[in-house]
């Protein structure tokens, strides 16, 4: 067996397999979602797995407490990896409440951020504001990303409602449209109390969306990606991924973990 | 939009939200339990979330298996950021079983530890043991955090039992008295068998408990402790935190997160 | 109290408890499964749990999508710890399908791994394609694990079948043979669909295999690793741990754990 120092997988596989996109991507997006890692945690994550993250949200408010040079430096190190952050849309909606979107919207700007969450999951606010936000966000210089569904079942939207928001964001101007799934992936949107995909739901979504490679599909646990990339294929946009699972769903996007490869790929026969 | 050097977040909110109280505080205590984290892990949990942290627990015997140099470097840094530090009470039943208490408590000191917890969650241990424990703990310069409760549901005890524990361990020096959740919170006191705060038992506590503030209650998962913060604010005492849970509990705490923005904070018109 | 400057906890402890054998050892193996740690997690790792880390699988494909500086990185830091390390069997599995068997172990032996995973989880393998697998890996220099159980419950082999495979293989070469438990351990092999063990099927495996040391219970979560400790000991061969939980499953190994205390220890009596 000889050795050659240049051998890498790649040249064991056909690889991408299941025509996956490089980076950057006009689809198969994932967004990651950062509780709190510290910065050498969040170092190892990027110099890991960056080819494999689109976006990173640092969580709900969390941007609050970080220290500020620690933040300042998350960010950088993100940016310098060709990684897009965000902070929270819960933030963004306390930011609202208290008044200061203006104060909130600078205060991100300096610090770095590139893109503005817009969300209504757990505040009341009206149209008229969410597409002023929109707007006033793009003007800032950002991305944006908006979020349709609320985050308690007592609040729930219809798919009609669902689907207006999401076609009225895309035309307001936000770049990507979050479909809620909070941190469970339980009883919310397109997940029934035990984290299984609504199919009605989701299909009647399908069926609505425009523009499916400008829609994120908040999918916390193994068991919602795998239903989604079975149901959408390999560049389905997939949001709130753990940082500890980036390289799994990499994997189960591609057809190299037994519960894509089965369907993935055309099981050549063996003998 | 003008940059400013020294904008923070803190301007951005009216902050802390709910009355949090900073550190060092009498009420609204967190501990994190260390199921062996490395010391790099350690260092950047410490750097990101120390302010948000008051107890670190080395969960169950772990304190056994590190190497010595890596175990006195973490309790080393525990202490330089003003955190207490210490082992988890399984191991010091283990130790009394043994007949090596002294021994134990002197290790611990020799070590650096600053508090030491005293429980019987597996063992039996008569009223007079576990005094005797409380007194030469402290003798020996530690601060005292029991636990009540056992681990075993086939030992549960009833709530007069458990409030007669906790007011006689407060009497008789204990500085804290934790009430056990496990690692799981399911089927523990508390909580029943699916994690849900049992309002019961937990009225029935309350309504006994003199010092609330000295009690801290296992509250291992989100639901816990998402139950405890709307059920008794923000400065409730939480244990057995995830390390990477800390600041998405500050979140919570603060009511920067779905859960608890909705009632935390007064929702105002927004239109 | 007299400081001594060299005390530690084993003075502490009658320690190993229960009989816990060393590294290296013929039992009481313990696999962790790296769903991608970086490098500084990973040393974090090793520096810290090393001893009582056996075995780390790069789980499923995931060696593909490390940068190469990395994975060489990861694998010889392993090495130099006395860990072996080996990519999950999915990948065999493509490898295989691709009809790339020899550029696989060609690639595998340049970057570093000691173990090669033969697995026929997914896919078809008759049973003269398996076993020239094992042959040849064992010719390439490697050690050899395979693994019997299949990922979908769809496919559930039956236990004469199972013990036939683990039969098979040890006597073709295999090193260890697994006994699927997949990440979630739910509905799978020994395994019911809320992850207790069924013992009817365990019982069935255990009357039939000979080398009992010489087979890996996947046992991802502490239920999986408490009822394989109980059932057959602190010594029992468990796989598919998470990294953060390694200190953790050996507290439980040794009964410095509540729920393996009680059994593992004769309770002296306290009072």
């Amino acid at each position: 067996m000889q050795e050659k120092a240049t051998t890498t997988w790649k040249d064991v596989l056909e690889f991408p397999i299941g025509g996956r996109q490089q980076k950057p991507r006009q689809a198969g997006l994932t967004m990651v979602i950062d509780k709190g890692l510290g910065l050498t945690e969040f170092r190892d994550l990027l110099e890991v797995a960056a080819p494999y993250i689109d976006f990173i949200k640092l969580g709900f408010g969390t941007s609050v407490f970080y220290p500020a040079a620690i933040l300042r430096e998350k960010i950088r190190l993100a940016r310098s990896y060709n990684v897009d952050i965000f902070p929270g849309g819960t933030f963004f909606e306390v930011a609202v409440l208290q008044g200061r979107l203006n104060l909130y919207l600078q205060t991100a700007r300096e610090l770095g951020y590139t893109f503005i969450e817009i969300s209504d999951g757990t505040i009341d606010m009206s149209r008229t504001v969410r597409l002023a936000a929109v707007r006033q966000a793009r003007a800032a210089g950002f991305g944006v990303i908006t979020e349709v569904g609320k985050k308690d079942p007592r609040d729930a939207l219809s798919e009609a409602l669902l689907l207006s928001q999401i076609t009225g964001d895309q035309e307001a101007g936000a770049d990507y449209v979050i479909v809620e799934g909070r941190e469970s992936g339980q009883g919310v949107v397109i997940y029934d109390g035990r984290g299984a995909v609504k199919e009605d739901i989701l299909a009647s979504l399908l069926a609505g969306i425009k523009d499916l490679d400008r829609v994120i599909w908040e999918a916390p646990q193994k068991q919602h990606q795998q239903a989604l990339i079975m149901r959408l294929g390999p560049n389905v946009n997939l949001g709130n991924v753990q940082p500890g699972d980036v390289l799994a769903l990499e994997a189960l996007r591609v057809g190299l973990r037994g519960d894509t490869l089965r369907t993935t790929l055309k099981v050549a026969e063996v003998s």
